[in-house]
């Protein structure tokens, strides 16, 4: 894929109406096997589930989960200046700078994950505009930073973990689940970093002027990005775009990253088909978001941090998944009286 | 600790009344640390609980998960013969046979957990006596394979996940749990390998029958587990007893793990305090015991495998835990704003 030719709304349309469908053929294979594997059937449940999700999104059978990456993607939020978060702006840049000194917890998580870490930062000294007054993004900046995400799915990987960091994001995001799917800067609004009493009233209020100001518009989920989102939050859109054409299956972190992600429904509404949320956010919009769009969280740890933090905690379970899949000795190899 | 002079249930009483207590030292100090910590405040939440369970429990800050042992302990019981399983007991020993060749889900997944897998075989031929004609172990009995378990906790490992495996013994745990805290046959029987219907139905009465038959003995934790329990179930609560005494946390597993070291509570309230509940399998009884016994399982994906599965499953989530204690920076040496 040229990322650079995508780099308008016109080609990302077509990279949307071209995303492959799930592998049929290395379902069945995964379904075919499954049965045969030394456990009563169904005992394992989820795994089995994620397994079988795993070789129809990477085409193949049995599927792998050798190199997972995890990428992080930071931006800046003009809204960030209406008293919308409890830390300034200037943490994006510092935690960036933490990422790459190691001392954050997404670096511990991917250390524990034995996954790769990539960080990358989206022109941090110029936010998005201050979407109560104007679109955040140009089409021109939000297509740039949808193609830019792209960059993360290199050759290789068999995993991807989206997840951002930029103060004002939840803001950002929650706007962007009530102009996809309904409701008011109230229902989606939540503590983000930690505010609450009249900050989070006004959290609402600036989610409200957003939505009233941009409403024309949110018949399309590019367009919604492009009015409410972030660069980080387009850039997270593109990476899941990328993920589906190289089939590279995804794991969605929290609010923020899932957010982002479902702009893409409004095109094609198994877009995220080949996309997992890892973990349910304490962040209150995610669970709404989660049953919005239909899907269960691997994990519930009443975690909030953002950062992909909630997608790297979970690439273990995935593995497993994988493991016990194609390493489980069948009823026939193992010699053990199957009740079927 | 000398196991030998453990096998009796005099001594075995002994080393419960001598259970040391939470390290508060290390929990203060890892609370210390914790708030100092780049993220907002409670925002890895039960990652946070967990770091300062696994202090408190190891008695050292910061504490580690550098040699997660997973010990599964399989044993036969005379109940099978009533046809309370969907397969027969002679697939107790085909499945040891599966663990040792490296075949079975907990191979996989204590490989994906990078943990060491022991497996103890407990008399395989010679099941306990069917509990619904008297008791199933004698004390002796009881009281050696209580001392049996107490040897996989060796110096060095830092967690310990306790399994099991033993056609028929959802059976025998459902008899614990409702000795322990109340309830019919019908109440905790449940499925276990696959059974359902007029099996099913048999199950609950063999359950009622045990019940019966032991009542005025279920004042004490310990006669529960011999008029009821398994070589391989009470080898699980001695291995739960010498971890406390060394300092090892442990995860315990799925509902037959959970109802053989619950026996403990009655000797003392707190004797599972340095034990998380791993996952909560989809096995019924074990929601309504979790609820009993108070604690909120770390995993909930509808597994209900046993052999460990759950424990090993979720050693990646406690590591994770300690390595973002242990590895994150605090907002001094990060150089990131604090808002507090």
């Amino acid at each position: 894929m040229d990322t650079q030719s995508a780099a308008s709304f016109a080609e990302l349309r077509r990279i949307l109406a071209d995303f492959p469908g799930p592998d049929q053929e290395s379902a069945t294979r995964a379904a075919e096997r499954e049965g045969h594997l030394t456990k009563p059937t169904g005992a394992l449940a989820r795994l089995e589930e994620i397994a079988s999700w795993l070789a129809t999104w990477q085409g193949r059978h049995p599927a792998a989960v050798n190199h997972p990456r995890v990428a992080v993607f930071a931006g800046n939020h003009g809204v960030a200046d209406l008293g919308v978060s409890a830390y300034p702006k200037e943490v994006t840049q510092q935690m960036v700078l933490n990422f790459q000194a190691g001392g954050a917890a997404i670096n511990q998580l991917c250390k524990n994950a034995d996954a790769d870490l990539r960080v990358y930062e989206m022109c941090l000294d110029q936010p998005t505009k201050d979407f109560t007054q104007g679109p955040a993004l140009s089409e021109e900046e939000a297509a740039r930073a949808m193609a830019y995400g792209m960059i993360c799915v290199e050759p290789g990987i068999d995993l991807l973990c989206v997840g951002e960091m930029g103060i004002a994001n939840t803001t950002s995001a929650s706007a962007i689940a009530a102009a996809m799917f309904g409701g008011a800067g109230a229902d989606w609004a939540g503590p983000g970093t930690g505010i609450k009493g009249a900050q989070l009233t006004r959290k609402a209020e600036v989610i409200d002027q957003g939505l009233a100001r941009h409403r024309a518009r949110f018949n399309d989920g590019l367009e919604i990005m492009r009015c409410l989102g972030g660069h980080e939050l387009a850039a997270i859109a593109g990476a899941v775009m990328a993920a589906r054409i190289a089939r590279v299956p995804v794991l969605l972190d929290g609010f923020a990253s899932t957010a982002a992600a479902s702009v893409l429904l409004k095109s094609h509404p198994g877009a995220l088909d080949h996309c997992l949320v890892a973990h349910c956010s304490a962040e209150p919009g995610h669970r709404r978001l989660l049953t919005a769009i239909g899907k269960a969280p691997l994990l519930d740890l009443g975690m909030r941090l953002g950062e992909a933090s909630g997608a790297a905690l979970a690439i273990p379970i995935v593995r497993a998944a994988a493991l016990c899949h194609s390493g489980m000795a069948t009823f026939a190899e193992a010699g053990v009286s199957n009740k079927e």
